[in-house]
């Protein structure tokens, strides 16, 4: 079949508006029509050039949400007319990732999706012929797309396209950290380093859950007021402090239960662990460094309690928990609506890019 | 009372073998005669200067056994004749670090702790008038001390001083980091790099809870028989492989599930954490580095499911778990008789620092 597509023909140039040729789904696999997609700052990344692992021509985006059309031989989950939400991290509930238990992060496909193909090798995207790559596993740039069943979680058929597609990637990234990565109980202060798409999701994760103080620290003071509506009861501009760290361990009475670094600086990451609480306060680094730098601290900060971990998609496993949190947006527990700044056509997306570039939105989605 | 001590009178200086006063009891302390101490490596720390909060002169020791002798006003949990091992990591059951479930690292004394005082900011010990101050909290290089009831563990009497005075600091440290801190499960594949005191009580601690490979890793290859005898199913010698973070990789496929550092290497710290699993592997930092050390890995290694975190008296909360300790050594869960390779009287003490530092003790102890 035809569709349209923003394909990403190399770094670094506009995404240009295609009709490309889709296979139909093979075995274990499924066609979803995209009915809007998020623009995230990863697909910037890869577009930039600077990601290493960026491939082209390639057709990006991942935070996409749709309705199945068609499925391949052997899918037993998915139907048409089932809505769901593609997801760059699968869900196979077989690997020994998956049984262990103690993450999300399925392996069974990550070696073909890492290089733009299905898990057959081959690729469903095609131009006069050429093969256009997928990307994460995705490619929610495109109207229709071929993804894996494991890759695809079902949500409730009630819930808007335009705002749950968010939960592809940024909701759950930052909402999860706090549920699933971090688990922040009820009562816990928790410290949110930068106040982007990511903190604010964060914050609003640790309203969900009940923490105390929700503490932000962003060098942009117009940050405060969306990150107040979200939850945050104290702001930090550290450019208003002597010292960041210090500013907090006073505010919390010894510390951060809990910190979440949602910018990507190896600086701030230093500083989120080291805010935390002696004896237990545990730092979350979710921000995506650039390539090759590396956090530091004196041992001492660990030997006294304090633990450093990572969250990737906020911990979640895919099929299992989005539609969790798909539910809790349409049950107003979390806020999307005032995240997403900017709706966009297919044909405006690069407009959607420079918004980003810009810092002018938060969220901007494209609705096909 | 007069008692018999090994006085530190000053930095890099031999102990000294003095007959010390020693005032009785106050309010919630306890008089103990103590029957053994080990001599450890944070006592060699301190008195070699290098420790920058060392004071002298003190009476050092901190890995004791002993009897109470005499109870001061208001203690209820001991009485005389009650066999105890003094912490140098209280228990009082009642500050915010005790109550908050996550710490075993009691705070309520710290303060005056650190000074080399007791709880009322004086000290006990005293020569010729002059005050001579306490180490830890615990100066077990005396005959007799006084500790405060929340710094005393009871123990069952049928237990032999000699040999469980090494639960007071070593043995803890080791065993608890794997029961406490880490909480490994039956199954786990576990690695630990350097097989000194602590790495040989690790072992011996994943051994207890059914740990599947349990991994030695240290350059000397004379450390692997005993270390096998404490359970250690493979050694690696850094100096026979290539990379050590690949060759566990290998080992384990895909990495550690659980990996300690007994060294106090920061580089052996960064390779701990990077030799982890994907997704879940955590590193425990038990060893102490040198002032000023810091560790550093990508923060990649984190985002992808790799946990950093330390570990101070094994996470043991000292009048809860130390007595279960004992427990399982009387029970034979645990051994403490190989490890303990020389035994001294007072008079050789400073033998035992020497036999330290020549590598050729894997404990001493000291009996009164």
């Amino acid at each position: 079949m035809k569709t349209r597509a923003a394909v990403a023909w190399s770094a670094g140039e506009p995404l240009s508006i295609e009709t490309v040729d889709l296979d139909g789904p093979r075995a274990g696999e499924v066609l979803v029509e995209i009915k809007a997609t998020g623009i995230c700052h990863t697909d910037h990344f890869t577009l930039s050039g600077a990601d290493p692992e960026g491939l082209f021509p390639a057709i990006l985006g991942h935070e996409g949400a749709g309705v199945v059309v068609d499925v391949g031989p052997g899918v037993t989950t998915l139907k048409p007319g089932d809505h769901v939400i593609p997801l760059y991290t699968p869900e196979c509930r077989g690997c020994k990732f998956c049984l262990s238990r103690k993450t999300n992060l399925c392996q069974l496909i990550r070696g073909t999706q890492g290089k733009g193909l299905m898990p057959d090798g081959t690729s469903r995207f095609s131009i006069g012929g050429k093969p256009i790559l997928h990307y994460m596993g995705t490619s929610t740039f495109a109207n229709h797309i071929v993804a894996p069943e494991i890759a695809l979680a079902k949500i409730r058929p009630d819930a808007p396209f335009d705002k749950v597609c968010y939960i592809g990637c940024g909701v759950t990234t930052g909402v999860g950290a706090v549920l699933f990565t971090a688990k922040v109980e009820a009562g816990a202060n928790v410290v949110v380093f930068g106040l982007g798409g990511i903190g604010l999701n964060v914050i609003q994760g640790a309203r969900m859950v009940g923490a105390d103080k929700i503490i932000g620290i962003d060098l942009n003071p117009e940050r405060e007021k969306m990150a107040r509506q979200f939850g945050m009861t104290h702001f930090i501009n550290p450019k208003d402090v002597d010292n960041v760290v210090d500013a907090i361990v006073q505010l919390t009475d010894g510390g951060a239960d809990y910190s979440f670094e949602c910018i990507g600086n190896v600086k701030t990451m230093r500083q989120a662990l080291e805010c935390c609480h002696k004896g237990w306060g545990q730092s979350v680094v979710i921000g995506v460094a650039a390539a090759g730098q590396e956090i530091a601290t004196r041992p001492f900060q660990l030997v006294t309690g304090r633990v450093w971990k990572g969250s990737a998609f906020g911990g979640a496993r895919g099929r299992t928990d989005v539609p969790k949190i798909v539910d809790w947006y349409m049950e107003g527990k979390l806020q999307i609506d005032p995240l997403i700044t900017h709706t966009l056509k297919l044909e405006q997306i690069n407009e959607g890019f420079h918004l980003m570039e810009r810092g002018e939105s938060i969220r901007s989605v494209v609705v096909f």
